[in-house]
Protein backbone atom coordinates (compact mmCIF):
# COMPACT_ATOMS: atom_id res chain seq x y z
CA UNK A 1 0.00 0.00 0.00
CA UNK A 2 3.02 2.30 0.73
CA UNK A 3 4.54 3.81 -2.53
CA UNK A 4 8.08 4.97 -2.76
CA UNK A 5 7.38 8.24 -2.03
CA UNK A 6 5.09 8.11 0.82
CA UNK A 7 7.90 5.60 2.31
CA UNK A 8 10.66 8.10 1.60
CA UNK A 9 8.69 11.01 3.25
CA UNK A 10 8.57 8.78 6.37
CA UNK A 11 12.24 8.11 6.21
CA UNK A 12 12.35 11.56 6.32
CA UNK A 13 9.89 11.95 8.58
CA UNK A 14 11.53 9.78 11.34
CA UNK A 15 14.74 11.35 10.91
CA UNK A 16 13.64 14.54 11.91
CA UNK A 17 12.11 13.47 14.79
CA UNK A 18 15.16 10.75 15.87
CA UNK A 19 17.62 13.81 15.90
CA UNK A 20 15.05 15.61 17.99
CA UNK A 21 15.31 12.81 20.55
CA UNK A 22 19.13 12.98 20.82
CA UNK A 23 18.28 16.68 21.08
CA UNK A 24 16.11 15.91 24.33
CA UNK A 25 18.90 13.21 25.33
CA UNK A 26 22.12 15.65 24.75
CA UNK A 27 19.81 17.95 27.34
CA UNK A 28 19.42 15.48 30.28
CA UNK A 29 22.22 14.09 29.92
CA UNK A 30 23.56 17.71 30.69
CA UNK A 31 21.11 17.90 33.38
CA UNK A 32 22.52 15.24 35.12
CA UNK A 33 25.86 16.00 35.02
CA UNK A 34 25.09 19.17 36.18
CA UNK A 35 22.68 18.18 39.00
CA UNK A 36 25.70 15.97 40.15
CA UNK A 37 27.93 19.10 39.80
CA UNK A 38 25.80 21.10 41.98
CA UNK A 39 25.70 18.52 44.73
CA UNK A 40 29.61 18.59 44.82
CA UNK A 41 29.70 22.07 44.71
CA UNK A 42 27.17 23.57 45.99
CA UNK A 43 26.95 25.96 43.63
CA UNK A 44 22.92 26.91 44.06
CA UNK A 45 22.74 28.90 40.39
CA UNK A 46 23.83 25.68 38.45
CA UNK A 47 20.89 24.02 40.60
CA UNK A 48 18.39 26.32 39.60
CA UNK A 49 19.78 26.46 36.30
CA UNK A 50 19.11 22.47 36.06
CA UNK A 51 15.21 22.34 37.46
CA UNK A 52 15.06 25.69 34.82
CA UNK A 53 16.02 23.41 32.17
CA UNK A 54 13.35 20.39 32.95
CA UNK A 55 10.52 22.59 31.36
CA UNK A 56 12.41 22.89 27.84
CA UNK A 57 12.52 19.12 28.40
CA UNK A 58 8.80 18.79 29.04
CA UNK A 59 8.03 20.92 26.21
CA UNK A 60 10.03 18.40 24.13
CA UNK A 61 8.25 15.26 25.66
CA UNK A 62 4.51 16.86 24.10
CA UNK A 63 5.77 17.88 21.16
CA UNK A 64 7.73 14.99 20.03
CA UNK A 65 5.27 12.64 21.70
CA UNK A 66 2.70 14.78 19.39
CA UNK A 67 4.88 14.68 15.84
CA UNK A 68 4.99 10.87 16.16
CA UNK A 69 1.11 10.79 16.50
CA UNK A 70 0.99 12.58 13.00
CA UNK A 71 3.79 10.82 11.35
CA UNK A 72 1.93 7.50 12.01
CA UNK A 73 -1.79 9.15 11.36
CA UNK A 74 0.06 11.05 8.06
CA UNK A 75 2.24 7.72 6.79
CA UNK A 76 0.43 4.85 8.12
CA UNK A 77 3.60 2.73 8.45
CA UNK A 78 3.46 -0.95 8.07
CA UNK A 79 4.50 -3.56 11.37
CA UNK A 80 8.56 -2.77 10.81
CA UNK A 81 8.18 0.96 10.82
CA UNK A 82 5.45 1.43 13.24
CA UNK A 83 7.91 -0.36 15.91
CA UNK A 84 10.62 2.13 15.78
CA UNK A 85 7.94 4.65 15.88
CA UNK A 86 6.66 2.88 18.76
CA UNK A 87 10.27 2.29 20.58
CA UNK A 88 11.15 6.30 20.13
CA UNK A 89 7.37 7.35 21.92
CA UNK A 90 9.01 5.50 24.90
CA UNK A 91 12.34 6.61 24.90
CA UNK A 92 10.70 9.88 25.32
CA UNK A 93 8.76 8.72 27.84
CA UNK A 94 12.07 7.71 29.90
CA UNK A 95 13.96 10.65 29.07
CA UNK A 96 11.78 13.22 30.31
CA UNK A 97 11.60 11.04 33.56
CA UNK A 98 15.54 11.02 33.51
CA UNK A 99 15.03 15.27 33.41
CA UNK A 100 13.26 14.58 36.92
CA UNK A 101 15.21 12.47 38.14
CA UNK A 102 18.11 15.37 37.85
CA UNK A 103 15.88 18.29 38.96
CA UNK A 104 15.45 15.94 42.02
CA UNK A 105 19.66 15.84 42.49
CA UNK A 106 19.94 19.21 42.08
CA UNK A 107 16.97 19.92 44.55
CA UNK A 108 18.85 18.16 47.07
CA UNK A 109 21.65 20.06 46.25
CA UNK A 110 20.21 23.22 46.97
CA UNK A 111 19.05 21.83 50.12
CA UNK A 112 22.08 20.43 51.58
CA UNK A 113 24.02 23.85 50.61
CA UNK A 114 21.30 26.09 52.13
CA UNK A 115 21.64 23.98 55.25
CA UNK A 116 24.95 24.64 55.31
CA UNK A 117 26.74 22.22 57.99
CA UNK A 118 27.71 19.12 55.82
CA UNK A 119 27.67 16.54 58.42
CA UNK A 120 29.43 13.57 55.90
CA UNK A 121 31.31 13.88 52.87
CA UNK A 122 27.78 13.64 50.61
CA UNK A 123 29.59 13.99 47.10
CA UNK A 124 32.31 11.19 47.60
CA UNK A 125 29.81 8.43 48.91
CA UNK A 126 27.80 8.96 45.25
CA UNK A 127 30.73 9.37 43.29
CA UNK A 128 31.51 6.41 41.45
CA UNK A 129 27.94 5.40 41.34
CA UNK A 130 27.31 8.93 39.42
CA UNK A 131 30.03 8.39 37.10
CA UNK A 132 28.03 4.16 36.30
CA UNK A 133 24.68 5.85 35.75
CA UNK A 134 26.31 8.76 33.44
CA UNK A 135 28.12 6.29 31.46
CA UNK A 136 25.12 4.10 31.17
CA UNK A 137 23.07 7.24 29.99
CA UNK A 138 25.30 7.80 27.18
CA UNK A 139 26.02 4.31 26.01
CA UNK A 140 22.41 4.74 25.97
CA UNK A 141 21.59 7.57 23.73
CA UNK A 142 24.60 6.56 21.73
CA UNK A 143 23.51 2.90 21.30
CA UNK A 144 19.97 4.67 20.26
CA UNK A 145 21.90 7.30 17.68
CA UNK A 146 23.44 4.20 15.93
CA UNK A 147 20.76 1.77 16.51
CA UNK A 148 23.53 -0.40 18.55
CA UNK A 149 21.69 -3.53 19.65
CA UNK A 150 25.17 -4.85 20.97
CA UNK A 151 26.25 -1.73 22.66
CA UNK A 152 22.56 -1.68 24.07
CA UNK A 153 22.82 -5.44 25.82
CA UNK A 154 26.28 -4.33 27.30
CA UNK A 155 24.99 -1.54 29.16
CA UNK A 156 21.66 -3.43 29.84
CA UNK A 157 24.06 -5.51 32.17
CA UNK A 158 25.49 -2.75 33.98
CA UNK A 159 22.59 -1.59 35.65
CA UNK A 160 23.12 -4.44 38.15
CA UNK A 161 26.17 -2.75 39.03
CA UNK A 162 24.56 0.83 39.72
CA UNK A 163 22.04 -1.59 41.78
CA UNK A 164 24.55 -2.85 43.75
CA UNK A 165 26.23 0.63 44.34
CA UNK A 166 23.05 1.63 45.45
CA UNK A 167 22.43 -0.68 48.00
CA UNK A 168 26.22 -0.22 49.28
CA UNK A 169 25.93 3.40 49.61
CA UNK A 170 22.11 2.56 51.12
CA UNK A 171 24.26 0.26 54.02
CA UNK A 172 27.08 3.13 54.31
CA UNK A 173 25.14 5.58 55.33
CA UNK A 174 22.73 3.69 58.27
CA UNK A 175 26.04 3.26 59.71
CA UNK A 176 26.96 6.76 59.61
CA UNK A 177 23.09 8.07 60.78
CA UNK A 178 23.82 5.47 63.63
CA UNK A 179 26.77 6.32 64.48
CA UNK A 180 25.99 10.12 65.01
CA UNK A 181 22.50 11.25 64.56
CA UNK A 182 23.92 14.57 63.70
CA UNK A 183 24.48 12.62 59.81
CA UNK A 184 20.75 12.02 59.40
CA UNK A 185 19.49 15.03 57.52
CA UNK A 186 22.61 15.14 55.23
CA UNK A 187 22.94 11.38 54.95
CA UNK A 188 19.25 11.45 53.96
CA UNK A 189 19.54 14.29 51.53
CA UNK A 190 22.63 11.66 49.74
CA UNK A 191 19.97 8.71 50.34
CA UNK A 192 17.64 10.66 48.01
CA UNK A 193 20.24 11.53 45.35
CA UNK A 194 21.66 8.05 45.70
CA UNK A 195 18.03 7.09 44.79
CA UNK A 196 17.69 9.11 42.07
CA UNK A 197 20.94 8.02 40.45
CA UNK A 198 19.81 4.68 40.58
CA UNK A 199 16.71 5.42 39.09
CA UNK A 200 18.24 7.04 36.03
CA UNK A 201 20.41 3.65 35.37
CA UNK A 202 16.74 2.27 35.25
CA UNK A 203 15.74 4.06 32.71
CA UNK A 204 18.86 4.01 30.52
CA UNK A 205 18.71 0.58 30.77
CA UNK A 206 14.55 0.83 29.53
CA UNK A 207 15.93 2.85 26.46
CA UNK A 208 18.55 0.10 26.01
CA UNK A 209 15.46 -2.33 25.85
CA UNK A 210 13.69 0.29 23.26
CA UNK A 211 16.90 0.03 21.20
CA UNK A 212 17.09 -3.67 20.84
CA UNK A 213 13.35 -3.72 20.22
CA UNK A 214 13.89 -1.33 17.02
CA UNK A 215 16.79 -3.74 15.89
CA UNK A 216 16.05 -7.05 16.45
CA UNK A 217 12.24 -6.83 16.89
CA UNK A 218 12.16 -8.65 20.39
CA UNK A 219 10.70 -7.32 23.08
CA UNK A 220 12.96 -8.32 25.83
CA UNK A 221 11.46 -6.57 28.85
CA UNK A 222 10.65 -8.81 31.84
CA UNK A 223 13.10 -11.90 30.18
CA UNK A 224 16.67 -13.24 30.69
CA UNK A 225 17.48 -12.43 26.95
CA UNK A 226 20.47 -9.94 28.22
CA UNK A 227 22.14 -12.67 30.10
CA UNK A 228 21.54 -15.53 27.40
CA UNK A 229 23.05 -13.01 24.83
CA UNK A 230 25.95 -12.34 26.97
CA UNK A 231 26.46 -16.01 27.93
CA UNK A 232 26.74 -16.72 24.07
CA UNK A 233 29.73 -14.76 23.93
CA UNK A 234 31.07 -16.02 26.40
CA UNK A 235 30.46 -19.35 25.52
CA UNK A 236 31.31 -19.26 22.13
CA UNK B 1 -10.64 5.73 4.01
CA UNK B 2 -12.09 3.84 6.70
CA UNK B 3 -15.39 1.79 5.72
CA UNK B 4 -18.15 1.06 8.37
CA UNK B 5 -16.87 -2.40 8.59
CA UNK B 6 -13.32 -1.63 9.31
CA UNK B 7 -14.50 1.20 11.84
CA UNK B 8 -16.73 -1.43 13.65
CA UNK B 9 -14.23 -3.77 13.80
CA UNK B 10 -11.42 -1.01 14.95
CA UNK B 11 -14.16 -0.21 17.68
CA UNK B 12 -14.75 -4.15 18.63
CA UNK B 13 -10.79 -4.81 19.07
CA UNK B 14 -9.93 -1.37 21.16
CA UNK B 15 -12.87 -2.62 23.07
CA UNK B 16 -11.39 -5.68 23.79
CA UNK B 17 -7.79 -4.36 24.78
CA UNK B 18 -9.68 -1.29 27.06
CA UNK B 19 -11.41 -4.51 29.06
CA UNK B 20 -7.64 -6.38 29.12
CA UNK B 21 -6.39 -3.32 30.65
CA UNK B 22 -9.00 -2.96 33.63
CA UNK B 23 -7.97 -6.11 34.43
CA UNK B 24 -4.55 -5.16 34.91
CA UNK B 25 -5.11 -2.65 36.55
CA UNK B 26 -7.72 -4.64 38.98
CA UNK B 27 -4.86 -6.80 39.41
CA UNK B 28 -2.43 -3.88 40.01
CA UNK B 29 -5.07 -2.72 42.44
CA UNK B 30 -4.93 -5.33 44.75
CA UNK B 31 -1.17 -6.00 44.53
CA UNK B 32 -1.22 -2.20 46.38
CA UNK B 33 -3.68 -3.50 48.78
CA UNK B 34 -2.56 -6.67 49.80
CA UNK B 35 1.55 -5.10 49.59
CA UNK B 36 -0.13 -2.69 52.49
CA UNK B 37 -2.31 -5.35 54.11
CA UNK B 38 1.21 -7.13 54.54
CA UNK B 39 3.22 -4.17 56.01
CA UNK B 40 0.78 -3.70 58.48
CA UNK B 41 -0.19 -7.65 59.24
CA UNK B 42 3.52 -8.61 58.94
CA UNK B 43 2.42 -11.60 56.33
CA UNK B 44 5.15 -12.54 54.91
CA UNK B 45 3.08 -14.96 52.65
CA UNK B 46 1.11 -12.60 51.24
CA UNK B 47 3.62 -10.19 50.86
CA UNK B 48 5.37 -13.12 48.54
CA UNK B 49 2.12 -13.44 46.70
CA UNK B 50 2.28 -9.74 45.57
CA UNK B 51 5.87 -10.13 44.39
CA UNK B 52 4.33 -13.35 42.23
CA UNK B 53 1.56 -11.91 40.68
CA UNK B 54 3.73 -8.74 39.87
CA UNK B 55 4.73 -11.40 36.95
CA UNK B 56 1.60 -11.72 35.40
CA UNK B 57 1.16 -8.32 35.01
CA UNK B 58 4.95 -7.61 33.37
CA UNK B 59 3.70 -10.43 30.73
CA UNK B 60 0.12 -8.38 30.57
CA UNK B 61 2.31 -5.15 29.62
CA UNK B 62 3.29 -7.02 27.19
CA UNK B 63 1.04 -8.51 25.47
CA UNK B 64 -1.13 -5.30 25.81
CA UNK B 65 1.33 -3.21 24.29
CA UNK B 66 1.69 -5.99 21.42
CA UNK B 67 -2.23 -5.39 21.16
CA UNK B 68 -1.77 -1.88 20.78
CA UNK B 69 0.78 -2.21 17.92
CA UNK B 70 -1.32 -4.70 16.15
CA UNK B 71 -4.40 -2.52 16.20
CA UNK B 72 -2.82 0.33 14.60
CA UNK B 73 -1.17 -1.32 12.04
CA UNK B 74 -4.08 -3.66 10.86
CA UNK B 75 -6.61 -0.76 11.04
CA UNK B 76 -4.97 2.53 10.50
CA UNK B 77 -6.90 4.86 12.31
CA UNK B 78 -7.66 7.87 12.17
CA UNK B 79 -6.34 10.96 14.51
CA UNK B 80 -9.20 10.73 16.95
CA UNK B 81 -9.14 6.96 17.55
CA UNK B 82 -5.30 6.98 17.53
CA UNK B 83 -5.38 9.25 20.33
CA UNK B 84 -6.81 6.25 22.32
CA UNK B 85 -4.80 3.77 21.49
CA UNK B 86 -1.55 5.96 21.81
CA UNK B 87 -2.68 7.08 25.80
CA UNK B 88 -3.85 3.17 26.33
CA UNK B 89 -0.60 2.53 25.65
CA UNK B 90 1.27 5.24 28.07
CA UNK B 91 -1.76 3.93 30.74
CA UNK B 92 -0.78 0.05 30.47
CA UNK B 93 3.27 1.41 31.22
CA UNK B 94 1.66 3.11 34.29
CA UNK B 95 -0.24 0.19 35.41
CA UNK B 96 3.38 -1.88 35.03
CA UNK B 97 5.07 0.80 37.01
CA UNK B 98 2.33 0.74 40.26
CA UNK B 99 2.62 -2.71 40.45
CA UNK B 100 6.68 -2.43 40.68
CA UNK B 101 6.46 -0.06 43.17
CA UNK B 102 3.70 -2.41 45.10
CA UNK B 103 6.11 -5.10 44.67
CA UNK B 104 8.73 -2.98 46.46
CA UNK B 105 6.01 -2.12 49.10
CA UNK B 106 5.90 -6.12 49.78
CA UNK B 107 9.74 -6.30 50.00
CA UNK B 108 9.95 -3.80 52.68
CA UNK B 109 6.97 -5.85 54.40
CA UNK B 110 9.05 -9.02 54.42
CA UNK B 111 12.31 -6.85 55.15
CA UNK B 112 10.79 -5.22 58.54
CA UNK B 113 8.82 -9.09 59.20
CA UNK B 114 11.92 -10.93 58.91
CA UNK B 115 14.44 -8.45 61.58
CA UNK B 116 11.63 -8.95 63.76
CA UNK B 117 11.88 -5.85 66.21
CA UNK B 118 9.90 -3.11 65.10
CA UNK B 119 10.97 -0.07 67.19
CA UNK B 120 8.15 2.43 65.54
CA UNK B 121 4.67 2.20 64.94
CA UNK B 122 5.31 1.86 61.11
CA UNK B 123 1.74 0.97 59.62
CA UNK B 124 0.20 3.67 61.21
CA UNK B 125 2.70 6.34 59.43
CA UNK B 126 1.65 5.16 56.17
CA UNK B 127 -2.11 4.27 57.06
CA UNK B 128 -3.80 7.62 55.90
CA UNK B 129 -1.66 7.94 53.42
CA UNK B 130 -1.76 4.67 52.09
CA UNK B 131 -5.41 5.28 51.68
CA UNK B 132 -5.16 8.60 50.07
CA UNK B 133 -3.23 6.82 47.15
CA UNK B 134 -5.35 4.16 47.17
CA UNK B 135 -8.63 5.86 46.64
CA UNK B 136 -6.59 7.95 43.59
CA UNK B 137 -5.29 4.71 42.02
CA UNK B 138 -9.51 3.60 42.41
CA UNK B 139 -10.36 6.62 40.55
CA UNK B 140 -7.91 6.81 37.77
CA UNK B 141 -9.13 3.46 37.06
CA UNK B 142 -12.84 4.36 37.18
CA UNK B 143 -12.33 7.51 35.30
CA UNK B 144 -10.81 5.22 32.62
CA UNK B 145 -13.30 2.76 32.42
CA UNK B 146 -16.06 5.55 32.00
CA UNK B 147 -14.12 7.80 30.22
CA UNK B 148 -14.71 10.72 32.73
CA UNK B 149 -12.70 13.81 32.38
CA UNK B 150 -14.07 15.26 35.61
CA UNK B 151 -13.66 12.26 37.64
CA UNK B 152 -9.56 12.67 36.57
CA UNK B 153 -9.32 16.29 37.10
CA UNK B 154 -10.58 15.85 40.80
CA UNK B 155 -8.33 13.07 41.27
CA UNK B 156 -5.54 15.23 39.70
CA UNK B 157 -5.77 17.66 42.32
CA UNK B 158 -5.26 14.88 44.91
CA UNK B 159 -1.94 14.61 44.16
CA UNK B 160 -0.38 17.51 46.00
CA UNK B 161 -2.20 16.09 49.26
CA UNK B 162 -0.48 12.90 48.51
CA UNK B 163 2.95 14.66 48.34
CA UNK B 164 2.18 16.92 51.52
CA UNK B 165 1.54 13.75 53.26
CA UNK B 166 5.19 12.28 51.99
CA UNK B 167 7.04 14.92 53.03
CA UNK B 168 4.87 15.17 56.65
CA UNK B 169 5.49 11.63 56.87
CA UNK B 170 9.76 12.45 56.64
CA UNK B 171 9.79 15.25 58.82
CA UNK B 172 8.20 12.53 60.96
CA UNK B 173 10.69 10.28 60.74
CA UNK B 174 13.53 12.45 60.78
CA UNK B 175 12.45 13.13 64.35
CA UNK B 176 12.28 9.39 65.46
CA UNK B 177 15.43 7.97 64.07
CA UNK B 178 17.42 11.43 65.84
CA UNK B 179 15.58 10.66 69.11
CA UNK B 180 16.62 6.68 69.12
CA UNK B 181 18.88 5.96 66.03
CA UNK B 182 17.63 2.46 66.90
CA UNK B 183 15.05 3.28 65.16
CA UNK B 184 17.06 4.02 62.34
CA UNK B 185 16.47 0.31 59.85
CA UNK B 186 12.68 0.17 60.51
CA UNK B 187 12.29 4.29 60.01
CA UNK B 188 13.98 3.58 56.63
CA UNK B 189 11.98 0.76 55.63
CA UNK B 190 8.59 2.88 56.30
CA UNK B 191 10.59 5.69 54.57
CA UNK B 192 10.93 3.76 51.21
CA UNK B 193 6.82 2.10 51.79
CA UNK B 194 6.12 6.02 51.87
CA UNK B 195 8.09 6.92 48.43
CA UNK B 196 6.64 3.69 46.84
CA UNK B 197 3.03 5.15 47.84
CA UNK B 198 4.29 8.65 46.72
CA UNK B 199 5.22 7.26 43.35
CA UNK B 200 1.84 5.18 43.08
CA UNK B 201 -0.06 8.59 43.17
CA UNK B 202 1.74 9.50 40.74
CA UNK B 203 1.28 6.83 38.40
CA UNK B 204 -2.31 7.41 38.95
CA UNK B 205 -2.34 11.38 37.99
CA UNK B 206 -0.41 9.94 34.73
CA UNK B 207 -3.42 8.15 34.02
CA UNK B 208 -5.56 10.73 34.80
CA UNK B 209 -4.08 12.70 32.53
CA UNK B 210 -3.88 10.17 29.38
CA UNK B 211 -7.74 10.03 30.29
CA UNK B 212 -8.12 14.01 30.01
CA UNK B 213 -6.21 13.10 26.39
CA UNK B 214 -8.67 11.01 25.50
CA UNK B 215 -11.52 12.51 26.55
CA UNK B 216 -10.44 16.16 25.80
CA UNK B 217 -8.19 15.57 23.18
CA UNK B 218 -5.56 17.95 24.74
CA UNK B 219 -2.27 17.02 26.60
CA UNK B 220 -2.16 18.64 29.67
CA UNK B 221 1.06 17.28 30.87
CA UNK B 222 2.85 19.65 32.44
CA UNK B 223 0.42 22.36 32.15
CA UNK B 224 -1.71 24.57 34.69
CA UNK B 225 -5.11 23.06 33.30
CA UNK B 226 -6.30 21.19 36.06
CA UNK B 227 -5.99 24.33 39.11
CA UNK B 228 -7.71 26.69 35.93
CA UNK B 229 -10.38 23.66 35.38
CA UNK B 230 -10.94 23.59 39.57
CA UNK B 231 -10.91 27.50 39.38
CA UNK B 232 -13.86 27.69 36.82
CA UNK B 233 -15.96 25.60 39.05
CA UNK B 234 -15.52 27.55 42.28
CA UNK B 235 -16.14 30.89 40.63
CA UNK B 236 -19.04 29.70 38.48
Amino acid sequence: MQGEHSSKQYDMDLETIRSKVLLMGGLVENQFQDAVSSFKSGNIAQAEQVIKVDQDVNRLEVSLDDACSHLIVKRQPAANDLRTVMATIKVIIDLERIGDEATKIARSAKSITERGVTTINHYEIIRVMASSAGNMLHDALDAFARLDGKQAIQLIAKDEVVNHEFRSIMRNLITFMMEDPRTISCALDTLWVAKAIERIGDHAKNIAEYVIYIVEGKDIRHTDYVASQLEDRTTN
